[in-house]
């Protein structure tokens, strides 16, 4: 890529505010934003320091339009996009939506840049640790998207529409599961009269150890040592719905988890 | 408590040496350390820098005893320990044993000292974050067990046996099952050529939230959203292991993860 080549971002939510942010850093900040209303558009604008509308048309030449807008949103827009910019590299930031969805709205050049993270309300996220996923209509798209992610993180890896499935998938057993069962302990202990906030140390740990061992090599705990007496006791201290979750969950240590 | 008093550890394992090494931090160091074997005996009276042996009668006079040792060799420990120390008080760290175990030992005072955190092989846990669990057979020992739990931590509560037994099952909730849904993610990614760290950034997030707020205000995703296009999406992407915990995971939150 072109040091001086003009980035547009479409789209104002928690990652296009969060990479907006990351390319500024970057030294790549875009020339403009867009957002479906002139509020957020400002907001944003006023954050990155670039400019700002409400209308794609508006929008000034670009050499890149990266968009990040809700899931539902993307076809429309993409379809106001590759006809406003029928020469640009058109880029979607969607771990769920296949790179087609932009061919078919007409982009010519197109590809996917998806940086796996969840983007919290508010809380503006560094990439530098991220992973960004990209993904290229053509060979020079594929080459424009993995420069530019790997401006902003040291991660970048090359995954195809399918992938992307399986990263959404595992995302949701590596981030929204993890915080059920957090809940799960927490209505355990407030339900008896404890602190939850005595598990924060046992949290905090688990997830320290993965950055050093894999989770089959972390794995502690009952299920991991077959000690069936102690889970018998553990199930019935639970009501329906936590004794078949913590079955299920035991049963997939004791057969998936052994180590060989 | 007597900043004086003389505290010894029974029990060499990575609670007695996390426990030994906080006592010590906090200007309490144990006079002596036991070991059921001379040389893991050694190791930690070498690392304490008191006294060490594997005989119990051997043990100088002391004012309290700290029982550390696996569940399967408390009570005769416990038995030899309130043999040597008829007048001490004589306390365990086991979640799941209850206070009784003692007063069934022989001991005439008696209670519990409960730091609620995995320890992890060769790796001594500081315990400043840690809630201590206490107990005592009288209002004497709960007291000195309560005052000498607030000189390793600020957090300090009372749990009854029954109370311990709780927070044996919810930290399997909090810090064996999070691993595990983490297992669960790295084989579909595995299995799918992508890279498990890539989700490092989400488990993080998802640990550094329920710091802020509780899980129930955490919590995200499409069962959160009750989301069932995208459910049914996943639940296809799995094998029946997975998508049997996927199911009970979902259905969990979705019963009982709504805001009110």
């Amino acid at each position: 890529m072109e040091v001086n080549d003009r980035i547009v971002v479409v789209g104002a939510g928690n990652m296009a505010t969060s990479l907006s942010m990351a390319l500024k850093k970057s030294g790549n900040a875009p020339v403009a934003v867009w957002s479906r209303t002139q509020e957020s558009a400002e907001l944003l604008g006023r954050l990155v320091g670039c400019g700002y509308t409400c209308e794609i048309e508006a929008l000034p030449d670009a050499d890149v339009v990266i968009i990040s807008v809700v899931d539902s949103a993307l076809h429309s827009v993409a379809r106001s996009v590759a006809s406003r910019y029928p020469n640009a590299l058109v880029m979607h930031t969607a771990g769920s939506i296949p790179m087609d969805a932009l061919r078919e709205a007409g982009a010519s050049r197109y590809g996917v840049f998806y940086p796996m993270q969840t983007m919290s309300k508010s809380n503006i996220v560094p990439f530098d640790n991220v992973t960004i996923f990209v993904e290229g209509g053509d060979d020079a798209s594929l080459l424009y998207a993995e420069n530019l992610a790997s401006r902003l993180s040291s991660k970048v890896v090359r995954a195809t529409s399918e992938q992307r499935c399986f990263l959404h998938v595992a995302a949701v057993f590596a981030c929204n599961f993890p915080n059920a069962v957090y809940h799960m302990a927490s209505e355990l202990l407030v339900t008896n009269g404890l602190p939850f906030d005595s598990m924060l140390p046992l949290i905090d740990e688990a997830a320290r150890k993965v950055h050093l061992m894999s989770p089959l090599d972390a794995q502690t705990g009952p299920a991991k040592r077959e000690d069936h007496n102690v889970m018998e006791s553990h199930k019935a201290m639970l009501d329906d719905d936590l004794r078949e979750i913590y079955s299920a969950m035991s049963n997939y240590i004791m057969k998936r988890m052994k180590k060989l």
